[in-house]
């Protein structure tokens, strides 16, 4: 690992695991009150841009990054559409 | 601009576009309970750890969307310093 990737590594560790708490505390409270859904679906669509970006860039620590974040952003969409009917 | 870096602009929009409307929410309900300063500083450190990767990587997307991030991040900062003694 070169040293551009440990700063892109210590970024990516950072800011993914900044975004882990919001998905666990909206999976507990099924509080989805203070979200919104087309904020949600755009947040998305720019994680999975970033992704491909990441892919063709060859950034290791995006590609890392992003496929988390992707998952995490994928599961408060689908909170905000299965608790928000309530 | 080459194709990969449409992508890449694509992404720096749409994330930050979908941070905006929390940092103008805050702003105006000086509301921050919800908000965890230590996981406000670490998403901080990991911003500027992106935007200094993306500056390494000659990454024009990336500088572009984590200087707006960057300052997004410091408002959120100062005002859950500023509105969390009440």
């Amino acid at each position: 690992m070169d040293s551009i990737e440990i700063i892109g590594f210590l970024a990516a560790v950072l800011t993914t695991a900044a975004f882990l708490p919001q998905v666990y505390k909206t999976w507990k409270t099924k509080d989805v009150s203070s979200l919104s859904l087309p904020m949600l679906i755009l947040f998305f669509i720019g994680i999975v841009s970033w992704l491909i970006y990441g892919v063709l860039k060859n950034s290791p620590s995006m590609i890392f990054a992003n496929s988390i974040t992707v998952i995490s952003s994928f599961l408060l969409m689908y909170f905000k559409i299965k608790y928000g009917k309530n």
